[in-house]
């Protein structure tokens, strides 16, 4: 079972990572990281590089498909070769997933027309450009695709897709094999959670960060 | 403030980016990613290749290390210049922190002797082998060493680390800015939480991609 994670420049590491670290472990699963070039992609903060091992062409007939978050997709929602290889994609997987602004990409290939769908909660209004209609829960179901909303909501949203792909017990023992039994230290990790004071100061580093991105070109 | 996170063959991808994703987010923070040899790692499972972009010996002061687990640290245990590289960076760190099966590494190093310490629920019984104090707490802090339990805990663990460093305020604005407000769709992220048949399911696939990994070496 073919499952594809696009790499690009400005990714957000952990909106793929999340995903992979769960599906690459359901039975038969082989996750191949793919990008309009093949190649080494630094992250969003430069701190990191993943490769991409293969071209989006050598994955023409994924069964699964994540697509990522980040800064970066800013510059991919014009129209590009991986637009197209998203929507080509999409005509013949299972599955056609996002997490976090990964759902932009997924709305600017056209896909989420009427649909209900998520993305990081600074990026809600975007997504309504592209004709779907924001929700904020955390994984949202339509079809065959599932958004997912910020950064770390794609171990949610894989450990969902995992039970559909391959039941509830499978599901659980991939959950129990990465010890998802989550403790967060503080209850802020949604606007409506967050104390005012926490929300304006994420709201305030988000800018900054996607000014820095913006002005690194 | 330099967070050096070390890379070798075999490594569980999200035990280092977890961490990452969090502690690259704090302000003035630098994460490296090093290896005995800077270059490409393949992880555990061979479907994705991180890049350590510089040797140990590049980053010999960091201020928080964290030591990611997977399979490979089996190979580590045994005296080599990673070993070497942790205990020395460990005398001027302001942290020393693991992830997973990580905290064996920091035991070989000898770091770990009288403390209490947890990893993979998995590798419970070799933590002992190095003189800790196993305990399932999901994150435990011993003076400056934070150790934390299997894969996605590293999450956590980051998480209270970010407070340490640089306060609640900060560290809460990081989770909201990951959105972690965690919604696992099962209950079964830790051995006493999981039902038998599923524990049992998650021991059998461990044992398989243990004994697959010592086979590919």
């Amino acid at each position: 079972m073919d499952i594809a994670i696009p790499l690009f420049p400005g990714i957000t590491a952990l909106d793929a990572i999340g995903p992979y670290e769960v599906l690459s472990r359901l039975p038969a699963a082989r996750v191949r990281f793919v990008a309009i070039e093949a190649g080494p992609y630094r992250t969003d903060n430069k701190q990191l590089t993943l490769i991409a091992d293969e071209p989006l062409s050598a994955v023409p007939h994924p069964e699964i498909v994540v697509v990522p978050g980040g800064f970066g997709t800013r510059a991919l929602l014009s129209p590009n070769p991986l637009l197209d290889w998203v929507r080509a994609a999409h005509e013949t997987t299972r599955w056609t997933t996002s997490v976090c602004t990964g759902s932009l990409v997924l709305g600017a290939a056209g896909l989420l027309r009427g649909l209900e769908a998520t993305t990081h909660w600074a990026a809600m209004e975007q997504l309504a450009a592209f004709g779907a209609r924001p929700t904020s829960r955390r994984v949202v179901e339509q079809g065959k695709i599932i958004t997912a909303a910020g950064v770390s909501s794609g171990i949610d949203m894989a450990l969902t897709l995992a039970a559909r792909v391959a039941g509830d017990e499978m599901a659980q023992a991939i959950q129990l094999g990465i010890e998802y039994d989550p403790e967060p230290p503080f209850s802020s990790g949604a606007p409506h959670k967050a104390p005012a004071h926490v929300l304006e100061l994420a709201r305030q580093r988000t800018r900054a960060r996607s000014d820095a991105e913006a002005l690194r070109g």
